[in-house]
C-alpha cells in the first residue's frame, strides 16, 4: 500500500466518476420506461438478466412462500438486527415544536411521512438483505403509506429468499422485480402496474446512480448522491494491527473501486512505519484466508497508508477527506471524535468495527460517500419525513405585526403583498368602529 | 380566470420548464468560472450587468457604510422580522438522542453545522432582503462557520443597502458581488478570492436554477429543486372575497410564471360560482390600484378557480397539487389542515395571509415548489446541519451481538466483514483464558 507522510489534496481526491459514458444509455432507458412502462421492464429483464417475466410485481403468495424458506438461524439473526435498528431509529421520532412568536402569531411544524417511497436493492453476487432492513425499517416507522422495493431477478427468475424475508418483516408493501436504471425509471415515473413514488433510496452501480441523478433533477427526490464505499481507519501504537487489517479488508472486499485508507498516528515517522508494517503483514495474512480475494486484492492496489504525527493532524486528514466510514481505533478515541466535522458514521474504540454498524448495532449503513458528508447526513428516520410549516394569526397578531409586513413588502416593491395585509387591517378597523 | 368543476391531473400540472435551452449556456458558464475564477466573474459582471468590478468580494468598509444608509423605520421592521424568524428557528434546535441498543452497544447522533454555506439572493427590480433573513438567520443559528452571500450588482455597481443591512445583522461573513449561473459556479467550485462552499441555498431565475442542478450532481449540495412560486387559496362562503383576491394578487405579482389557484368549497355549484364571481370582481378592483400591474396581469391569465363540493374534495385537490403555499381561509380551517399531506407552508384562517409568513411571522419562506412538497421540506434549521452517527461497542457488546453479525455477513457472502468480528471475538476468548 502506498505510504504518505505529507498529505496533499491529490492524495485525498476520489477518482473521477466516468458518468459521461453512461449518461446517454441511462437517458434512453428512462425514456423507454416512461413511454412503454411494464413492457420495457419485461424487455430489459430478458435482455440484462435473461429472465422471462410475466408480471413485474411479485405476488404476495410467491413472496411469502419464498421468504419462508430462509433458515431458522438466519431468521433469528435478521430479527435481531431488526430489533436493534428499530431501537435506534425509533428514538429519532421528530418532536414538532409550536412557537407563539408574538401574541396572536402561532407557528408550528408538522412531520408528515413521505407517502410513497421506493427502495432499490442491487442484485449481483450477494443478496444485500441488510440494506432492505436499513431502508424499510425507518420507512415503516415513519409511517410511509407505500414502501416499494425494487430488485433485479436472479438468473433463475427468483429473488433471494433473505431479501424477501427481510422485506416481509420490515413493512415493504410491494416488490418490483426489476433492476438497474429501468427500475429507477419505473419507480420515478410509474408504469401500468406501479404508481410513481415520491422518493427513491438505496445503493447501486453506476447505471443506477446515474438514473437516480437524472430523475432527481426533474421528477423524484433521492436519498443522496452516491459513489463507491470507503473507510478511513485511524490507529496508533496502542491499536491491534490484526483488527485494523480486518477492517481494511472488510471495506476492500466490497469491490475494486472501494477505498480503504489507514491513518497511522505516531509520535515519529519510524514508529509510524513499523505500525504500518505490522498492519500490512496482517492484511496479507488475512487476504490469504479469503475464499474470494479478487475484489479485496483489486481494491487494496489503491489503498493508502497516511502517517501523521498528532491527533490534530489526524483530525485534519479526516476532515479533508470526509470519509463515509471512520474507525477511530486509537487510545481515547473521544478526543479525536470531538474534532470530527465531516464523516458519515464514526466507530470508536477497538471493538466498534464497521461490520457491527453495517448489520446490527442499530445505526444506518446508508451513508454519504465521495466527500458528500460535508453536506449530507446518512439515511435516518428524518429521511422519510417532510416538515410542513403552519401558522395561525389572530386579529391581535396581524394588528401588531401587520404594519411591519407592510413596511417590508413596500421596501421590496411588492405592493400586493402589502395590500394583503392592508385590506385585513382596514377590515379590522371598520369592525371596531 | 378559468373555472374548473371536475379537476383532471392536466388542470393541476405545472407547465414544463424549458431547461434544455439553457443547459448548454449554463454548462459553459460553469466551466468558464471553474477554469478562470475571479476573472470570469469580472467578465460576466461587465457583460450582464454593465458593471466594471475591481474585486469580486465586497470590502467590510463598503458593506458597513452602505448598510448604514438604510432608513431607521426600515431597520426597525427588519429587526422585528429577524426577531420572529429567530424565535421560530431557535425552537428547531436538534436534540441528539443516544441509545444503548444492547448492553455494551451505544449509538448516538451528533448534529454538526454545515461548515460553509452559500446563499444566493437574486437581483432584479426589487431587493429581496427578506430572503437574506430567511437563509442567513438559520445558518448563523446552526453555527455555520462561513456564510457567503452572492448577489449581482445593481447597474451602478452597488448592492442595495437593505440587502447589506440584513446580511450584517444576520451573521453573513462574506459578500460575493456576482449573480446568475456564474455566482453559483463560483460558490460551488471556489475562485482565487472565495473557497468553495459545501451547500448552496436560495431562489433564482432559470439560469440560477439550472446551475444549482448541475453543481448538485457533482460538486455541491443544494437546498432543493426550484420552480416558479405558487399559492392555493381555499375559501368557502364564510370567507372574505377581498382577502382572497388580495392573496391571489400577492402571488401573481411575483411574475408572469407565478401560479395562483383559488379553490372554492361550496355545497352546490351555483353557490361556488357566485363566491368565485365575488373574488374575481375584487381581483379586478385591486388590480386597478396597483402601480405596476404587469406581472400580476400576466400571471392571472393562467390563474384558475376550482369549485369543489366538500372539504374532502378540497383536500384531494390540495394533495394532488402539493402547493408551495396553502391558504385555508375557510371556516374551521383545522379540519382541512389535518388532511393536508403535501404542502410547503400552510396558513390557517382569515388573518394568516401569505405575506405574514413571507416576511415576519417567523416561518421560513424558502419552500418546495412544483410539487416537490411531496418529498422536500422548506428550509429550516435542519437544512444547515448534518447528523453524524457514532457508536461505541464494548467487549460485552461485541460478545453478545458479534455472532449475529457473523451470521448476517456470511449470508451476504461478505466473508471479510465476518472476519472483522471474528478476530475480535477470538482475541477476547484468548484474553479470558
Amino acid at each position: 500500500m502506498q505510504r504518505i507522510i505529507q498529505v496533499t489534496d491529490q492524495d485525498l481526491a476520489r477518482p473521477a466518476m466516468q458518468v459521461e459514458s453512461v449518461r446517454q444509455t441511462v437517458a434512453e432507458i428512462i425514456e423507454n420506461v416512461r413511454t412503454k412502462g411494464d413492457a420495457a421492464l419485461i424487455d430489459y429483464a430478458y435482455r440484462f438478466e435473461q429472465v422471462a417475466l410475466s408480471h413485474v410485481l411479485l405476488s404476495r403468495n410467491q413472496w411469502e412462500s419464498a421468504a419462508a424458506t430462509v433458515s431458522a438461524s438466519l431468521k433469528v439473526a435478521i430479527e435481531s438486527a431488526k430489533d436493534h435498528i428499530t431501537r435506534f431509529h425509533e428514538a429519532q421520532r421528530p418532536k414538532d415544536e409550536c412557537v407563539e412568536t408574538e401574541p396572536g402569531v402561532t407557528c408550528w411544524r408538522k412531520s408528515v411521512p413521505v407517502q410513497r417511497v421506493g427502495l432499490y436493492i442491487p442484485g449481483g453476487n450477494a443478496p444485500l438483505f441488510s440494506t432492505v432492513l436499513m431502508l424499510a425499517i425507518p420507512a415503516h416507522l415513519a409511517g410511509c403509506r407505500d414502501i416499494v422495493l425494487a430488485t433485479p431477478p436472479q438468473r433463475d427468475g427468483t429473488i433471494h429468499p433473505a431479501i424477501l424475508y427481510s422485506a416481509l418483516i420490515s413493512g415493504v408493501t410491494t416488490i418490483l422485480v426489476s433492476g438497474g436504471a429501468q427500475a429507477i425509471a419505473a419507480m420515478a415515473y410509474g408504469t401500468q402496474s406501479l404508481p410513481p413514488v415520491d422518493k427513491i433510496f438505496g445503493p447501486g452501480n453506476r447505471f443506477v446512480t446515474e438514473a437516480k441523478q437524472q430523475v432527481a433533477a426533474n421528477q423524484c427526490a433521492i436519498d443522496m448522491p452516491a459513489g463507491p464505499s470507503e473507510v478511513m481507519v485511524v490507529i496508533d501504537e496502542t491499536s491491534n494491527p490484526r483488527f485494523a487489517a480486518a477492517d481494511m479488508l472488510s471495506q476492500a472486499e466490497h469491490g475494486p473501486d472501494s477505498h480503504a485508507i489507514l491513518v497511522v498516528c505516531a509520535a515519529d515517522t519510524q514508529t509510524g512505519h513499523s505500525i504500518a508494517d505490522a498492519v500490512e503483514a496482517e492484511v496479507l495474512n488475512q487476504l490469504n484466508t479469503l475464499k474470494h480475494p479478487e475484489h479485496a486484492t483489486a481494491s487494496l492496489a489503491h489503498a493508502k497508508i497516511i502517517i501523521v504525527a498528532s491527533v490534530a493532524e489526524a483530525a485534519d486528514v479526516i476532515n479533508r477527506y470526509a470519509p463515509e466510514h471512520l474507525i477511530l481505533a486509537v487510545d481515547h478515541p473521544e478526543t479525536l471524535a470531538d474534532q470530527v466535522l465531516h464523516a458519515g458514521s464514526v466507530f470508536l474504540g477497538p471493538y466498534s468495527c464497521e461490520s457491527m454498524g453495517d448489520y446490527a448495532s442499530g445505526t444506518n449503513h446508508t451513508l454519504p460517500t465521495a466527500g458528500w458528508a460535508r453536506s449530507y447526513s446518512g439515511v435516518s428516520l428524518d429521511s422519510f419525513y417532510r416538515k410542513i410549516t403552519f401558522q395561525q394569526i389572530t386579529a391581535q397578531g396581524i394588528g401588531s405585526l401587520g404594519p411591519v409586513v407592510e413596511t417590508l413588502a413596500t421596501a421590496e416593491s411588492l405592493e400586493a403583498h402589502a395590500t394583503a395585509v392592508s385590506v385585513r387591517l382596514a377590515s379590522l378597523k371598520k369592525e371596531k368602529l
